[in-house]
């Protein structure tokens, strides 16, 4: 593979909530995605998921508490915790996860993704 | 968890090519390290191993290539690939690589760190 730039990567991603999947090592996937609003509530049974803000601020929603990421900041939810990310402006995130995780783990929404649209980004 | 973020993360290293672990995840580790000089000649049979530049610029030389990596740049090295990083300069390095993987392969040098001392930080 060639070297890839994270904020080159992100001038690629024109949707909200639609990750596009840049790296793939040891059966996990890394991700990116611009996001803005608020998602729907899911967890993943069987997969943690890391959140990393690259710009911008966003909140982790969860039944019992909220964590805030500011720039810079990430957080691993474990897996089978119920969260809902919100960010009020633009916020651009990495996420690493298996490639079995699915967007919306469960649920299917209007805003759910395949991995195959994730690959296409 | 809390959420950490990763610039003060690197406040707390104070040796080169000494990584500490901040993240854990899907039998994954999320590194960081500084690093400057040069490091060893290894690899890692069973482990892709992911290099993300944060601050600074660095070389991944590897035995038939150099790949050149700068700020926000990232690198999948595939499992088995002979590599050895170096940086003229200070950078500031982000690493992901399974629990399993040792910092010099099968190679045990001076620098070699165990997880042990790499949890520690």
């Amino acid at each position: 593979m060639l070297a890839k730039n994270i904020l080159k990567e992100f001038e690629t991603i024109t949707d909200y909530w639609s990750p596009k999947i840049i790296g793939e090592l040891n059966g996990q996937y890394l991700k990116i995605a611009k996001i803005k609003g608020e998602f729907v509530w899911h967890d993943h049974s069987d997969e943690d998921e890391m959140f990393w803000v690259i710009k911008g601020e966003m909140d982790l929603r969860f039944r019992d508490k909220t964590v805030h990421l500011g720039e810079g900041d990430f957080y691993v939810i474990s897996k089978g915790v119920e969260h809902n990310p919100k960010a009020e402006e633009e916020c651009f995130i990495v996420l690493l996860e298996p490639k079995s995780t699915k967007h919306t783990g469960d649920v299917t929404t209007d805003v759910t993704k395949s991995i195959d649209e994730q690959l296409k980004g």
